[in-house]
Parts: structure tokens; sequence; C-alpha cells
């Protein structure tokens, strides 16, 4: 027996918890990003995916939820560029630290004890510590619904560089038990990516 | 020590390889669709997310790779509308029946043996054995990079209801160790949601 639920008759906080709650499990887009005066920023957002593969193109969605302007997107939209770095078991603590609804003046790297290491082909900071990095270059912002205090906004952007730790690769194949990654689920829950199988497409 | 890929010098497959092995674990959108001709299409597509509250959005990317267009593209652009069906351990198995390339006269409910239930207020089947349903209008659809065989479209719904099987509700919650949700990692790989954890957010 299924329950029905109709957006329009219930808070836009309950259909958020069962969007989230049923869209899983989320890869954590970690983004890595700095303001105009320098000032930079680390936060995950899990609204985050990859959807093209040529050019290589990847997206996060930024909601204000109540408050002001995400600072990360203030950044990408200031300096059209941002990094995407890889949450796994050995960076999801820091990773939570840097979720924390801080002042656009904080460094989340200083704040979580992380690396900031310095793009090579943009200007943005990626976590040293993360095993998989990703340079991205702005594409576009699409806004989502009205702007009003849930407005979203889609932050599309090109790959130009990947950085792989050794130890996870296989030519270009990525080992999944050696990356250890972990997805967001619904509320404060996290899921491992231990529990593996293969299924063989049909022919 | 990681090793730095420039997508300009590498195979397009190649980078998708990396992609997909990297951006993990991804949630599966299982996307139930009908032709203006009334033959249904079910297929999965795993460069998909949520990525919006108010109001509730979802969208999914579907690549041409090398050859027509997708079925579900052509469908949701002639009709307006989609499904999305939550893959849990149940029904893996035949979501990936769903996988394969078939003719565009071909209904997957069928083939995989599923259940296409009527949507309430869109008119695009459902699958009766996934344990919550999303019906979507699409919203708009944003295209990414040149008109070649790796073209992709993402395709942007607003959700207008959602169906919850009561074994997975508490309140507007769900049980994610009720649910059993599976995710795309890598190549042929998932992985499941069973391995949970919870992160207090800082203060």
């Amino acid at each position: 027996m299924k329950h029905g639920f109709d957006p329009d008759d219930h808070d836009d906080v309950d259909i958020y918890k069962l969007l989230i709650g049923l869209v899983v499990p989320r890869p954590i887009g970690w983004i890595g990003s700095v303001s105009s005066e320098g000032v930079r920023n680390l936060a995950p957002f899990s609204f985050f995916n990859a959807v093209a593969a040529s050019p290589p193109t990847v997206l996060f969605s930024t909601i204000r939820a109540g408050g002001a302007r995400k600072d990360t997107l203030s950044n990408v939209e200031e300096t059209g560029v941002f990094t995407v770095n890889v949450v796994t078991e050995e960076t999801v603590e820091a990773m939570n630290v840097t979720s924390g609804g801080y002042e656009p003046s904080v460094d989340e790297f200083e704040v979580a004890g992380l690396t900031a290491v310095a793009g090579t082909v943009v200007d943005a900071p990626m976590v040293g510590e993360a095993k998989a990095n990703l340079e991205c270059r702005l594409s576009q912002v699409v806004p989502i619904g009205t702007d009003g205090p849930m407005a979203a906004s889609i932050v599309i952007g090109e790959v130009v560089r990947i950085h792989v730790e050794g130890s996870i690769l296989d030519g270009t194949r990525i080992d999944q038990a050696a990356l250890r990654a972990v997805g967001r689920m619904g509320g404060p829950t996290y899921t491992r990516t231990r529990d593996l199988f293969s299924l063989d497409r049909p022919e």
C-alpha cells in the first residue's frame, strides 16, 4: 500500500525530507572555491552528479535554505572556477566539519585542518587529502523556482583536469574497493560503498 | 602521488570511465515514459539527482553515446511528462534488464515482467514493484556540448506527486534500512546501502 503526497499540500521541508530520503545514495561534491578577495571556501553538496562526457561535465545545486546566498555560489559566479574533491572514508569527518554555516570570511580548509593545493589550470583550491580532484570551469548557472527562501541554482561546470591517486587507478578504471567512497542518504545518514556487486548488461 | 589527466589529451570514453568511477555512488533514476503513439518505455539513468525542493525538482542526463537519441528523451519531449522509480535490492535485476538497447517499439515493462501502473496526475507509467515513485512534469531540457556522438541533454522536471510504500515511511522520513536502495558505481558495479552511519552536523 502506497501513500500519495501532493507537494502542494505539504510544507517545503517535508517534501525536501521525502526527496532526500528517496533519491539515494547521492555522491558528494565537496566543492572548493575562492572569493574575488582571495578567501578560500570548501563545502559539501549532495545534489551533485556527472552529467556528460563530451565535454566532461558535472553539476551541483545550491539551495538558499532560508538564508543568504551560499558562499560557494557567489565565489563560482565571481571567479568562474571551482574544484570537486572526492569524499572517502578517510576524509568524511573533515567533510562534515566543512558543512557548518561559517561566515564568508572563514577558510574551511583551515577549520577542518585540510591542505589547500592550488589548481594547476584553474585558480581554485583542491583538497590535498582527497584521493581525487576535478578542476572545473563554470559553464552556466540554471535558476530553479522563484526567488524565495528555498531558491535553488544549478551550477554546471566543465571538467578541465582530473587528478587521481595512483593507488586507486588501473589505467582509466577506478578501483572502487580501494576508493572507499562515501555517499549521502536521508537526514544525517551516510553509506559506505564496500558492499559492491556487479551485473552484466543484457545483450 | 596523483596522476593528472587533461581531457583534451584523452579519448572521450577514457574520460567517461574516470568520471563514472569517481562520481560515486550515483542514485539510479529509473525513468518511465510513453511515446505519443502509446508505447511505454522504462530505462535507468545514473546521471540523476534531486536538485531543488521548491518546487521539488529532479534531473537526469541522457547521452546519445554514438547512436540515436534515447527513446526516453524523445518521449519526454513529446509528452512533457515522466516518472522516476526508486531502485532497491528487490528490483535491481529487473532494472538491469531494462538497461538493454531495445527498439523504440519494445515495452521494457513487458520485457522485464514489471507492472505498469498509470500515473495519477501525469500520463506516464510507474513501476508497481518499486517502493516509491515520483510523477514529474518536464520543466526544461538543457543541451550540453555540441551535437556530436556523445551529445548530452539534461532533462529537468518538477515532481508533482510522490508515492511511497507505508513500510519504508515514518512520517515524512524514509527508513533507509528498510528502503535498501542500490547505487551505481563505475563500470558494471553497484553498491548496496546497508553499511550506514550518521554524522552530527557541526554547530
